[in-house]
């Protein structure tokens, strides 16, 4: 490396209020670097080698020809990796932040709680002034399926477990047939790759237990929408909790806005933490440059 | 105690379902007992020496004039300590069961969790098919306060810290002041005593931060409901949820029922299992007849 680092591309589609935050946050975290947002004038940018990226346009980071590693502060890196301007060799560093892995355990339980003791169906009793307690189960007699057993899929099954639900996780490459048939709860963790895209259509859903439930806290692109909507239309599916869109802010009149079997979020599952954030990046560019191993890079041809 | 033991009486005001239910759990709990319903006429009332009771009407056990012990199927027995005809000696053991300390840790995680993450605002956006993602903070950056340290506070206390809340936990005797001061969440798990009866009026939620919230899993008549209504207009309260009321079930008509920041349950935060609390009962009648003394007996005095 040389003395004086070149500046540090932020690649970020981020709004006025999440860049008030974001940038302090990285600034603090990098008092030794130059921090460049893409397209500002007043830098080279055969000078950069290293991007910050969120969910940047494809072909965003093609005008900084000496990249040699790219930060992103998503977890979920399925759009970078879509652009095919994106150099094959170029390392790719994903976010894992504890932070972040705790906050999408706090949805899943929320999710999880929800369902498994009723508060959905008794916020709609609310509305419709009914006094109806409804049987309550143990949480031991409550099977929760939970699709991807990685940073956040671990931490939501470790999390469940303590709270005392049976969980049976599920990796890609193990036999998904037996966690379904046992999930009355099904709880989405997956990355998105070419493998998990469309995973849950008609078939899997079918599987359910009649009556389950789907939370999908992971991607949108995942879940076949008209088989969905299907399975909830006749029973088979008996709600959903759904974060995560094919197409974001879901558009208005769509029927997952109005469904009465579907809670919808706006994409807020995990949010990732810009000050927890931002120590991991500082922390992850100080050991690439002293020359180690990254943690967490992606590996392109698993898609994660 | 005699060989043959006198038949145990059920005084408790469970309707068919429930009869059906907790019928058949007391008889498998208790195979060489004859166990009669309270008003069966096929047994001489002077034979009964142990009462099973839920909420009994006052004066219902006058009948049994060798009554020896009462055992609660309910945790709280502040409607039966002020039935005036109940003999001042006769001891009363309370239901302490760790399902149901668990079940109350569900309702308070789910509570917490939705209040903490703004699900309750998300499901009023979505009713007004509104996109918005709010600020995401971490769970150790929000103190929650738990009156009441018992059985169920204390359990739900352990839960909320393993999920990284900052708890402050108060018990009756110690300053509450500091504990109002911080709590932007205030879970209200305290027995019903003449000492704790309206303990949550303006006074009190006007220590609280402003936009707080409260959670009531105990009693209905812990609170002033003119005070909080009043509270929760003004905004110094942000969100309410109820699950006990003054009078039960909720009237048609009362402005909980229609509030914007009232979520209402029907009396269900930790419902009595029947299986689990038979065997707890068992073991109770057990340990007393074999003189032994008699764990979570109620402290008349203290009301709890």
């Amino acid at each position: 490396m040389s003395a004086t680092p070149g500046p540090i591309a932020l690649a970020c589609r981020f709004d006025a209020q999440e860049w008030a935050e974001w940038r302090p946050a990285l600034a603090a975290a990098l008092p030794g670097d130059t921090l460049v947002r893409a397209g500002d004038p007043d830098h080279d940018p055969a000078t950069v080698e290293i991007a910050i990226v969120a969910n940047p346009p494809a072909g965003a980071l093609q005008r900084y020809p000496r990249l040699r590693l790219v930060q992103s502060l998503w977890a979920g890196v399925d759009k970078l990796l879509a652009d095919p301007t994106l150099p094959a060799d170029l390392p790719i560093v994903r976010m894992v932040d504890p932070a972040m892995n705790a906050a999408m355990a706090e949805t899943a339980l929320w999710a999880v709680l929800m369902l498994h003791r009723g508060f959905h169906v008794y916020a709609r009793q609310q509305r419709e002034g009914v006094w109806q307690p409804q049987a309550q189960r143990r949480a031991d007699a409550v099977q929760v399926g939970v699709l991807g057993q990685g940073q956040m899929g671990g931490e939501v099954s470790r999390r469940l477990r303590m709270l005392g639900y049976r969980v049976s996780g599920w990796r890609r490459g193990e036999p998904l047939g037996p966690v379904l048939a046992s999930s009355e709860i099904l709880v989405n963790l997956l990355p998105l790759t070419p493998h998990t895209r469309g995973l849950i259509d008609a078939a899997v859903l079918r599987q359910l237990p009649r009556g389950a439930a789907l939370v999908n806290l992971a991607r949108g692109a995942h879940v076949v929408d008209a088989d969905l909507l299907a399975a909830l239309d006749d029973g088979q599916l008996g709600h959903a909790v759904l974060d995560v869109f094919h197409q974001e802010p879901l558009p208005a009149g769509h029927r997952f806005w109005t469904h009465p079997a579907v809670t919808v979020l706006p994409h807020v599952a995990a949010q990732t933490d810009a000050h927890s954030a931002a120590r991991i990046v500082a922390q992850n560019l100080a050991a690439w440059r002293r020359g180690e191993a990254l943690v967490h890079q992606v590996d392109r041809r698993a898609g994660y």
